[in-house]
């Protein structure tokens, strides 16, 4: 079976319903990313609908109790898990834990994360109102791979938004969540392909 | 003439060929900017292009000289000669000095500028190799009001531009130029019409 020894193996992180896994789920089901497979998924909250979705989807999924341990701690689990299920990328999706230097040291530019911004324009929490509050009129996306500092790593793509007169935070992270949905799924094939090169900060296709 | 009478006088403030200046006297020209003339151009350089092309169009068009001169000085100068051509908008176009609180307190909430980033990322000088080196995918323009802080005003619209893997900073520069020659005069025409109000930092229509 030589098109399975190029198979990429994803493992996926969230907190919360993870829409962004859900889309990634459905690239694979549509044929969008050929040569990978979502391996398990895992969340710091043992009641993420995103966990009871992927036990529907026949997914592994797991619950990493965060209780009594340090983020040092729980991030060792979450690389053990991880490797027991030979992840080769790991997918952040709406997972609402900074994760340790440990962490991004097991796999250098292997974990990815999208963004509700256009980086480094508003990091850090609800950056969709921060985006409003400024006023600004044009918002976004960012996929990027996780390094050590918050929403910093090198970006892999992002989507422009336009924020309209009318918008509420609500609106416009709607809007900027349907091209989370497709640029995540897009940011994973460019990766996937490994047909790049990382000079500086740039991500750019060989 | 009833039409005179809503008639907006626009002072420009250019350091050099003063492209975005040629943007917004096509944009009269063609009809784009109804209710809007060029009452003068200043700069703060004598041998500016842009003044040159001023005084082809037979426009008004006058160096400030700073030599000898604090900032307070010099924008007292500049302040004194757009009431003498009662100017109701300052536009900066490429006008590379800093301007004082004393200027901005002369025309509140009706001196513009254009930067060549999405703001609030990328300030100041070579926003187009910054966003460059940060690896964006997308940059672009901003119009805004001008405050006391730089590249800090009220956004009045904003245009997304795509970054190419090849782009250097000279073409990722041209591509926005060519956004801002339309964004401007855009802007400006949102500005003229006063169907607007200013919530927080959001420029909303009204």
């Amino acid at each position: 079976m030589g098109i399975e020894t190029t198979m990429k193996r994803l493992g996926i992180l969230l907190s919360g319903r993870g829409s962004n896994f859900l889309a990634i789920h459905q690239a694979i089901a549509d044929g969008r990313l050929p040569n990978a497979e979502i391996a398990v998924v895992l969340s710091n909250k043992v009641d993420a609908p995103g966990l009871a979705r992927a036990r529907v989807f026949g997914l592994p999924a797991h619950h990493i109790p965060v209780a009594g341990r340090t983020p040092f701690e729980r991030d060792l689990e979450f690389i053990a898990k991880l490797r027991e299920y030979e992840v080769d990328f790991v997918c952040l999706a709406g997972y609402m834990r900074i994760i340790s230097v440990t962490f991004v040291e097991a796999f250098p530019n292997r974990i990815l994360n999208v963004h509700p911004s256009l980086l480094p324009n508003f990091p850090g929490l609800d950056a969709q109102a921060q985006a409003l509050e400024f006023g600004a009129k044009v918002a976004g996306c960012t996929v990027h791979f996780v390094d050590e500092a918050v929403d910093h790593g090198v970006i892999i793509l992002q989507r422009a938004v336009s924020v309209l007169d009318d918008d509420t935070a609500g609106s416009l992270s709607a809007r900027i969540l349907e091209q989370e949905h497709q640029a995540y799924p897009e940011a994973i094939a460019r990766v996937l392909s490994g047909d790049y090169e990382i000079r500086g900060r740039r991500f750019v296709v060989r």
